[in-house]
């Protein structure tokens, strides 16, 4: 039976980036069948709502799906629950994909684009495991009242449950110990109780489930310090959905450019994995055709690598983007000129 | 009447660093009476707490109150409302000193010390205003226990109030107006309703005591990113205490050390302010007199500007700290051999 990519192409640059994922995809694994669907603000205009029940059937039953970008200012008015990023939450929350992996690495010929120092950023390679169902993104109670003193107050709950932590942090164990065996777990734990009930659980993890993991702790405002200051000294941090959230960018932008980093968000074995870019919809520079495509593209390798079993067409993939670049090709972003489309033809060139 | 400093100089490096901020302040300001209290674990270990009510009471009765830094390995496992950290929050919520500054700054001689490029880092000068008193840093409810599915789990509630969100908004603009007049408001109001309700309550504020400074705003992963990518594109940026802290800790690694800088933590009007170096206790370092004390010293001049009313002595200490730069005094962390009390002779013989 073939394998399926269902692709949901999304709002701003989503549709562009993913349009080169296709043309990879179709070259690079023929027997690879695509379905496509909706999500944000382009679910909401068709089927006003930013996730359909169909879409997230379709998704559930695709082996993997792969998504652009959702949001732009177009729907910025529009009720919570409608946003286009509502579209992408229930997608996570419906897929169950609790182990979010963001990789942050350099490609040699872009050591340069970055704002720190070579010495700093070169040879970097760390992978971020960030907890994706969780935390305050869903947490209850959560709303805009008026308090016991007669105040107008918002408040949300951060809350993260023995079950939550235990199966995140064996993902990024696992991970680990295909890697330099080192995790970093990453919380407030000297100022919030579930960060604190954070560093027990992933203590209690380690003892039964760490074995060839050598486990450290650090606060989240040290990691986005130490992450300036000598991003090398990591392997994997772990961490929650919002301090991950965080982190994961400043980890993106370090190497150089938002535009080349892919994600992948993983639920249970044998169920859909979730590939998306790390950037956004980009709304400013949409419908141009100057978005780069690479972090797209680099999902697609994700997609082949784990949730796919293709490990060697992931491997092929990765290496022809490295020797696009090393070629020259550059979008704007990257300092360079080609079109989407046009790295798109660079990378296929590449094989 | 004199006006009074009282020293609190805590744990770690922090009586090494203070006693340094003493020496410059006796020398600088000849009239200042100073006082001497515990806080953090030196507290715990002579009063059981890690901040007693007559310390407390000496802050309130003080002009300024100058912290060194609380914690250490010593006080890892003793009850949560017992730790030195605790000792801190309840300082700053018993001075009510909500709008915690934080200038990222890099001295001319120290640009290279930066993890970034010198194009990316010479010559900013940002100014974080973190809200100090509220989010989750004291909501409630807050615990560990037992959820209704019969799962362990630990929560925190992050809120905001009206009143809470206005004061310190008011503080960003009032501090934009004598820069360049630009704030940025910071928060993840696509994802919680504590957002969501500070960047309404900002945008009122704006409409009300916002003339003459121009408001955007950005969401705190964004910002993370945007921080490492072209940091001097912000001018003030405002923040509620959980981002405020991570931002403004990765803001300061921008400029090279730690070790340099300080921040100050203010009331209403009439009520003395905090002031406390960025850094921590570093008890891998502490007993060596080797803590750089620019941060500390440079807390002294936050206080002489924002407490002590006392301007032209605080553009003398800046003065002397970038003087004794420029002739190449170094403590370690900025890659010298001076010990913490050279520093100190560094600085009084630039005056
Ligand atoms: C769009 C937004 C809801 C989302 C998040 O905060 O998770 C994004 O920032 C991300 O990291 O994928
Ligand atoms: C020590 C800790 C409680 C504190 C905080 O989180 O506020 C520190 O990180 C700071 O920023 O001053």
């Amino acid at each position: 039976m073939h394998q399926t990519l269902l692709l949901l192409p999304g709002d701003g640059i989503g549709p562009e980036v993913v349009a080169e994922v296709r043309r990879v995809a179709e070259i690079l694994v023929p027997d690879l069948k695509f379905e496509n669907g909706l999500v944000g603000g382009a679910s909401l205009d068709q089927h006003s709502v930013p996730l359909t029940d169909a879409t997230l059937e379709l998704a559930r039953r695709a082996d993997a799906v792969l998504l652009g970008a959702v949001g732009g200012p177009k729907w910025i008015n529009v009720a919570r629950d409608k946003r286009p990023e509502a579209g992408l939450l229930a997608l996570r929350k419906g897929l169950d994909v609790f182990a979010n992996l963001r990789p942050a690495y350099c490609f040699p010929a872009l050591v340069d684009a970055s704002s720190l120092k070579r010495d700093i950023i070169e040879g970097l390679d760390l992978m971020i495991v960030r907890e994706l169902t969780g935390d305050v993104y869903f947490g209850e109670p959560r709303g805009i009242d008026t308090d016991a003193n007669g105040y107008r107050r918002g408040y949300d709950t951060a809350v993260y449950t023995h079950p939550e932590i235990e199966r995140v942090t064996r993902v990024a164990f696992d991970i680990a110990r295909g890697r330099k065996g080192r995790v970093c777990s990453v919380e407030k734990s000297n100022v919030m109780e579930s960060g604190l009930f954070w560093r027990q659980e992933v203590t209690l993890t380690h003892a039964e489930f760490g074995a060839g993991v050598d486990l450290s702790h650090m606060y989240a405002d040290a990691c986005a310090m130490e992450l300036v200051r000598a991003p090398k000294q990591f392997d994997v941090i772990l961490a929650g959905n919002l301090f991950g959230d965080i982190l994961s960018d400043e980890a993106a932008m370090l190497t150089g450019s938002i535009g080349m980093l892919p994600s992948a968000s993983l639920g249970a074995p044998g169920t859909p994995g979730l590939y998306e870019p790390v950037h956004g919809s980009a709304p400013d520079i949409a419908g141009q055709g100057i978005a780069n495509p690479c972090a797209a593209i680099l999902s697609l390798e994700m997609a082949l690598r784990w949730s796919l079993d293709r490990e060697k067409a992931a491997d092929a993939l990765y290496a022809a983007v490295g020797k696009a670049l090393d070629k020259g090709a550059r979008t704007r972003d990257l300092g360079g000129t080609l079109s989407t489309r046009e790295m798109g033809d660079a990378i296929l060139a590449a094989f």
